[in-house]
């Protein structure tokens, strides 16, 4: 079987500046990224076009999608950005570093990595529908990237990643239906334990962007499913 | 005696958009910079201010120079940036990556990063001044990256070495008991769970290398270790 490299799109959130989608498009070009989305965008105007130079061909073949919602079927994998990240005690926010997407690189799949509005990011709402988050190491004082220099640091680093050898695994990612069986299994398993609301909550945030960040393959996540769908039936009998 | 970080220097030859000084400002404000030098340039419009947003400092702050020339007797190392990169037969021409400045964090000197020209990069004449050369790996089809995404990209670099010992994660990652308390109790739900041993073997390495591949912090082991226990005292007590 030939071994499939995933396929990585760009996926802008209601960007603001014309002159931005420009840049992010020229930015892809140059790192060999060529599928962008765009969620709600303005027009593309000249000053977009202009920005995009040589990759004018990137941001006329951008798909253009009215809302974020429709993201979660289109993709394996939805990888949020962002500059404001929390502490472990809030799982939505608990980062990895663009270079440790090492994990992304070996798996066959669509992957949108997502990047939020200018002045405001991503929403909670918006964050919980990813399964993880990226973020740049930046200086404290000032850690907030411009979107098109954001995405040219995490499309450098993904580039990089892409090019070292050939990848020691060459495992299939969990796909979309796959994950969401055994995001459900898992979340029947907390239901059954009995946890009260707020920490069943944040007990299934948390195992979300543990295999998020794992990138847990189409094999293990049939094995853990199994696991927990065993378990819940076992735990729920008791319960009832 | 003290160990002393070099001071790095973000030098624009001649830019030709305000725009892109004040973007190379706030980037590197970004990250961590704050020491801009300008080779005869334009004015520095509102538009430059505009996009250093809350590095306006830095631009204000910038020293400009007539020219090129008076770059040598203030630096100790000019290191010069370019997409166009020649055979190991042209050393002027002979590039390193910006991840291989790592010999440039363990000095104790003035170090130039120099940018040319939006159009028309450095000139040979530049060039020969310059110690060295570094050029982003990019994709063949289009390695020319805009002024300020280069700047961008160099500096991240540049920070993620001169970062290198502080630890990726702000989270602190679960210490070797916390995660052998989540794998045994992750190894009882498997047993509880009533799967036969050879899965259930497999059910435990499965989650063990997942867990470890998402470098699962303290907190998340700990929540994860909860669920784990009452799952599996819920079902134990059935199978009991």
């Amino acid at each position: 079987m030939l071994y499939k490299m995933p396929e990585f799109f760009v996926v802008l959130v209601e960007p603001i500046y014309p002159g931005n989608i420009g840049s992010v498009a020229r930015v892809m070009k140059n790192f060999g990224f060529r599928e962008l989305v765009l969620v709600n965008p303005p027009e593309i105007t000249g000053e977009a076009k202009a920005m995009a130079m040589h990759a004018r061909d990137v941001l006329e073949n951008a798909k253009i999608v009215k809302e974020f919602s429709i993201l979660q079927d289109k993709f394996d994998f939805l990888v949020a950005t962002s500059a404001v990240i929390g502490t472990d005690k809030n799982p939505l926010r608990t980062p990895i570093y663009p270079e440790q997407l090492t994990g992304a690189i070996e798996l066959d799949g669509k992957i949108g990595i997502v990047f939020g509005r200018e002045d405001k990011g991503l929403s909670n709402e918006e964050l919980k529908k990813c399964d993880f988050l990226i973020t740049i190491p930046a200086h404290h004082e000032y850690p907030t990237l411009n979107l098109a220099q954001s995405a040219a640091v995490i499309l450098y680093e993904i580039h990089k990643l892409k090019n070292r050898e050939t990848p020691l695994k060459k495992t299939r990612a969990a796909n979309k239906i796959e994950k969401q069986v055994l995001l459900e299994k898992f979340d029947a398993l907390v239901d059954a334990s009995g946890l009260r609301d707020f920490k069943a909550d944040i007990a299934k945030k948390t195992f979300r962007s543990v295999v998020g960040r794992g990138f847990i393959s189409g094999r293990e996540s049939f094995t853990l499913t199994g696991v927990f769908r065993r378990a819940a039936d076992a735990a729920g009998k008791l319960n009832r």
